[in-house]
């Protein structure tokens, strides 16, 4: 048996947001790895063995994926979002170069998915309907000064920009220091959004301004959305319809 | 009956990158109005009428579905890709903000999809797993100098890139400027990725380096992703992996 590798994403939340590749890759598996709530996310059946392991365990997971494939069984890696977008593929490919050199002809392939920002921006409206940046807030795998300094080049390029990781308990003051950045960089009445959850049961969405944001309007669970100085907010009934413009003015 | 619109994106062309809640909207609609190769993806039925249009008349579409919703038919809005990058979502915004007062109040959906960049970077490994832009090259609805302006300030923010639209018969030359301001920012060996008709049957991609991409590797069905400082391509038999790390040394 020819073993492989295949790094899917399980979109944001909702089942219909999974693609067909990806179920394909499920019912082809053998085994399936990843993170615990996701692994979970994964319908049981004979001969197929789930792996939960915990977090920031990400090159054991992944190490541990690609020594299985290499022995021959077909494994899913499972990442929420997309797999590519602050998730597991960059684990794995990292995993590949400090394992032995033939893993690097392992059959790994990876199928895209539903990241959060593009559910959170399609919940919102289309924030994210002009150029575009998303910044991983976190800084458990970078320096803080990097993040600052991404946050200060995405103004002035006036990118609306995604946040990914905004705030955990283990990082409650980044998201504070990033909307005082943000207000040194941007108008007061900035679009923000901040999406919770989106697309499962728990979805909550709140559209404010710059001004009006404070720190614990986001979790673990949130992907915020900051707008470019075009972004607009189309007060109606209900939340607003967000969007960023497709033109520039000449 | 009452009217609806909602605007979904048929993923970067197989058919199992499409969503079952973008499936379900199809299957729900009296009408689908888009683009013409993009409609002409919907299997036709009885009962569901097709309004294919032209390219480049996007607000003359959205307000023609904004119209058809207003008389209580049920509408989906097709785009290729995510229908909120780059596509249709921020020209149906547009249209109902110039549009009557009361569109705003009509039922406007967006259902996320698979984005071109996303899948072009599943198709060479992860080069978008770390922090990211998103760029539209085409200047038809905004001034060259400020995708000049970005560009730099995204080389100096260290972001990868993915960039859409980057050549074009009615646009040669703008990629070719692409290339020569990266070359005065970013070193000769950065990697850079030509996907052109990912997921489809035509389906090329080529990995290379700054010094060695020229205009032509690029048309209007490529993406072409652009790695970070850090962005690492790992030989192998055949094309190699490209990823980006998510560590950036503190």
């Amino acid at each position: 048996m020819t073993g492989w590798v295949v790094i899917i994403g399980l979109g944001p939340g909702a089942d219909g947001l999974i693609t067909p590749d990806a179920q394909a890759a499920i019912a082809a598996a053998t085994d399936i790895v990843g993170y615990i709530p996701y692994v979970r996310r994964i319908t049981p059946r004979d001969g197929l063995v789930l792996h939960e392991s915990d977090n920031r365990v990400e090159m054991e997971r992944a190490t541990h994926a690609l020594q299985m494939a290499d022995d021959g069984r077909r494994i899913v890696v499972v990442s929420s979002g997309d797999p590519g977008v602050f998730a597991m593929a960059s684990a794995v490919f990292e995993a590949v170069e400090a394992g032995p050199a033939d893993w690097c002809n392992l059959d790994i392939r990876v199928i895209p998915g539903i990241t959060a920002m593009l559910a959170a921006a399609a919940a919102a409206g289309a924030p994210l309907g002009h150029d575009f940046c998303a910044i991983n807030l976190s800084d458990n795998l970078k320096p803080w000064s990097l993040i600052e300094t991404r946050l200060r080049l995405a103004a002035e390029a006036d990118f609306a920009m995604a946040f990914y990781n905004p705030r955990s308990r283990s990082r409650p003051d980044g998201f504070g220091r990033t909307l005082a950045i943000l207000r040194e960089c941007c108008e007061p009445g900035r679009v923000i959004i901040f999406a919770r959850a989106v697309s499962t049961p728990d979805q909550t969405l709140r559209v404010t301004t710059l001004d009006d944001a404070t720190p614990e309007m986001a979790d673990m669970r949130t992907i915020v959305l900051v707008g470019s100085s075009l972004t607009r907010a189309i007060a109606r009934d209900g939340a607003p319809f967000v969007y960023t413009p497709r033109s520039v003015a000449q």
